[in-house]
């Protein structure tokens, strides 16, 4: 059984239109299109494969495992054999050529490790890392270079968990900050309405294909993040959410998030999966506690006592968490990159740190400006517990170093990433 | 200025009539004679004074500053000299008969480190510790060798953290706890108050004399506390409650207990101040998280990020922060002492415990099991988590070693300690 692939590069080009950009290299394209039928046979976080397609690259480790299906001799692994096992029953052109299909009339984007947009972080993920990823619609927040935080919880979420997630995603973006989450109902559902309400950045992980909207109910707000956000997932068009695949879909959350927080979980919720991922990932951990009378905050007093997770009750403590909080918007115009290894650097310690000396009155400002709303020195001066004066001269040097914008007579940040435009 | 002090033991002993024991010897009447003078001419937490104490015995120690006052010179360390300066004006003759007489007409009662009721964990204080203590009432809560518990929290509480208070006081003497706090308004009130309720142990330690209920709002309150559980102070009778011996009360109940819990607590509430001396004894601190939309809840959250307390949100999670959760029932009816070295060793580390395979079946069988409750043994099955067959077989091992009581057809924990009674 040796499916039909095209092994032409115009062929996978044309079953790529649209999907990938149309100057992408010959070579880039066939990595592309051998990613996309990776997608297809393997589940998320497939080990094994991850290695083949490390190895080999994707685009050799699908010829390899073609002439394996064909040929059925030869040396092979104990974990090569079970792989084709898994992988050859999926792989057939009726498939492949259905997958595409789908893609193109959906307008789906692929994304691959080597692309801008490919979220820093799911690298950690090791041979566990998605192969490529799906996005539908543009995918804007995924070129946003800045910090990202994944806000998560109960499905069955209670008034005031969907109220806190509101406030604190709405908080988030406001400072510039991208709310990850799974577009479930309660929780998920609350942070990226909020972020999405502020005009603010926000990317739904999905656990089936991008272009199966799931929950359905969800197909509209989906939508809005798909026009507004970015809606990913590492499954082929088409796949369904699968049990397994939410729970890899889980990975990719805390993955490509500076900080993973839990606002409300019951006290077995599929949340503390994430949450358990992230802490794999050495990735700090918050928990927003909750009325002690209430099931849904029973998971996050339990991450709390038993995860050594954090108590945050402000976008102000989940900031500090990502390790962000050291000044970021100052470095990024500075240097324009690096911002990876910084936060990477002050996140690993996942200790909470406290406003000490090192939180000067400069970061205060900083964090007193917001990225899109524009505020007077005396409201910054209010936000920062500064005197107005010292605000005004510190802004001053702020703009000729270009980290602040003023505009009809308030400031706001300068739009921070070189590379972000 | 030397006062006129009796110093024939039959005169001290008539200062102290009905205020310690008819049959105390002559040493150890003029021990507590010179320590009751003691707690009136000087602070709590006067480290002076203690070291003096503690180098000279209390009534060598106040016979050498009455000789210090007549001779004025020789040499003083400045120490000392600042000593005498706060002792002096208040030692006269007229105010220790006052002090004396008011105890008696108030039926109060001394307590001194040799005592049997001197609440071990004050000796921690070292130099700070009380020099005596004050009691109102019988002070049956005192003789109690088993975990003591400290729950505070604002007095501007919320309806939330009353309720949360009352709950864990109730279970946390249900349990055989004995609830220590401060008979302050909100928090305070509500774990008096539930414990009273269950029958329970309580502990109230006041800032002013223990004559002089504080608020004078909770005056029933703290006659019912006096009767049934315990009233102690260390400030001599008649002594206003002020703004410094509210935060060294707060040192005694810290010291006293196992473990400090804060209920509810504003961001900058005095409770954080009792939480401090907790941690400064290393002793576990817990915190009961609520809403973050709650002001009266910062607090806690505040000791969660900020002092690593241990999240708490069950009297379950209080007695394992205690380290008496090792079985300390079958310990105690084992030896029936040294009760204190384990609570030590094990509250020393501070470090929440999971529930793993030290919480074994038999003690989850035991903590399943009421003090004063009588429960079925498909009850405790259902406590405990466990089939009930497996339960009633280690309940009939148990009531060999006496360790439980079998009741009307329900079972019980045996009374603990041979030296209660």
């Amino acid at each position: 059984m040796n499916p039909e692939l095209p092994d032409r590069v115009e062929d996978r080009r044309a079953q790529l239109a649209g999907i990938v950009p149309a100057n992408l290299k010959d070579a880039d394209v066939s990595d592309a299109w051998a990613r996309a039928i990776w997608s297809l046979i393997s589940e998320p976080g497939d080990g094994v494969a991850g290695h083949l397609v490390a190895a080999l690259g994707a685009e050799e480790a699908l010829r390899e495992i073609r002439s394996q299906a064909s040929a059925r001799r030869g040396p092979r692994s104990l974990a090569l054999t079970a792989g084709l096992k898994r992988w050859l029953p999926r792989l057939n052109d009726i498939a492949v050529e259905g997958m595409f299909r789908t893609a193109r009339f959906a307008r789906l984007r692929l994304v691959t490790p080597e692309n801008a947009d490919w979220p820093r972080g799911l690298t950690d993920l090791g041979a566990h890392a998605p192969l490529v990823l799906w996005v539908r619609g543009a995918g804007v927040a995924l070129s946003s270079g800045g910090p990202r935080v994944a806000l998560v919880g109960a499905r069955a979420s209670s008034a005031y968990g969907e109220l806190v997630a509101a406030d604190l995603a709405a908080d988030l973006v406001d400072r510039g900050v991208c709310v990850v989450s799974g577009a479930a109902f309660g929780i998920d559902g609350a942070a990226h309405r909020a972020a999405l309400g502020m005009g603010g950045a926000t990317v739904a992980v999905l656990a089936g294909g991008v272009d199966r909207p799931y929950p359905s109910r969800h197909s509209e707000l989906i939508a809005r993040i798909a026009d507004h956000g970015a809606v990913i997932g590492e499954v082929a068009p088409g796949g369904a959410p699968t049990k397994s695949r939410f729970l890899e879909r889980n990975r990719v959350i805390a993955a490509m998030s500076d900080a993973t927080v839990v606002v409300e979980a019951g006290w077995r919720s599929g949340s503390l999966n994430t949450a358990g991922h992230a802490a794999a990932l050495g990735r700090p951990l918050g928990a927003v506690p909750g009325p002690i009378t209430s099931a849904t905050s029973a998971g996050c007093h339990r991450m709390l006592r038993e995860f050594d997770a954090t108590c945050v009750t402000s976008a102000a403590d989940i900031i500090e968490l990502t390790g962000w909080e050291t000044q970021p918007t100052r470095r990024a115009a500075a240097d324009g990159e690096d911002e990876r290894a910084i936060a990477g650097e002050t996140t690993r310690t996942n200790e909470p740190r406290r406003a000490d000396s090192s939180m000067d009155a400069n970061t205060s400002v900083l964090n007193a400006l917001g990225a899109r709303a524009r505020r007077s020195s005396d409201e910054i001066a209010r936000r920062a517990g500064l005197v107005t004066a010292q605000v005004e001269a510190q802004l001053g040097l702020f703009e000729l170093e270009g980290l602040v914008v003023r505009e009809d007579g308030g400031w706001r940040r300068a739009a921070a990433r070189p590379e972000r435009g």
